[in-house]
């Protein structure tokens, strides 16, 4: 099996590398988010984060927390305590002179609750993050 | 197998509900993960964020970002991308007339990366959850 089919539990359609300045594509990622319906609850800045704390450096580390309302909504009626799992994270990080980006896998993630009726909407949550992936590619380049 | 060994991936050790104010089960969960060196990353409030984005009412529901940063140093050397788990999340939730909180069980959530370097650490870190989610109880009581 290839890194991409276990490590972190994914495929390529949730992660994807790009030559461009850090900051641009934090803001390709939120817009491309936003087109599939999600918007940023979280931003957590962990270069700064364990800059201040440990005084630790290290690359640009961004953690969005992207949050689609309406399927969210669905998600806490469908498992009242699937909020432990929520907002979907996307990591942006920078690493070897590219800007990665790498989404979590939902369907992954709520398998680990064993609710299968939050497999379907799960399915439907790693379709957008999927679109709005190759979405960010496409906005700012390779 | 019980709902608490498959659904949510954990066992009763991270885990706990108490009749209390919500905004005291906060605080005392927030001070018990200080204790074992956890510091809030993000502080999400569902019901705010579903309520204005989608006029929607429920009860308190807020999703706590924790992190220790030593521990989270560690991880990101042990598997670069971990991030895309991080932080720490403990759900913090009004229902039934009581408080429920949960925190995620990083063994279950690591174990997706497939990587045998973050296991002991993990099985570290879940220790701290688990200590912590002792002590919220026994600050505010049952």
């Amino acid at each position: 099996m290839s890194k991409n089919e276990t490590a972190l539990g994914d495929s390529n359609s949730l992660t994807t590398s790009i030559a461009r300045p850090f900051e641009q594509v934090i803001a390709a990622v939120k817009g491309a988010f936003k087109d599939e319906g999600f918007g940023v609850l979280s931003e957590i800045d962990v270069q700064k984060a364990l800059q201040e704390k440990i005084g630790e450096t290290m690359e640009p580390y961004t953690i969005l927390g992207m949050c689609n309302p309406p399927l969210a909504s669905r998600a806490i009626k469908a498992e009242h305590e699937i909020g432990v799992f929520l907002p979907c994270n996307v990591l942006v990080h920078a690493c070897g002179g590219r800007v990665h980006v790498r989404a979590q896998d939902p369907v992954a993630l709520f398998r680990i609750i064993g609710n299968p009726d939050v497999e379907p909407l799960a399915l439907e949550v790693r379709e957008r993050i999927a679109r709005a992936i190759a979405a960010v590619s496409s906005a700012v380049g390779p």
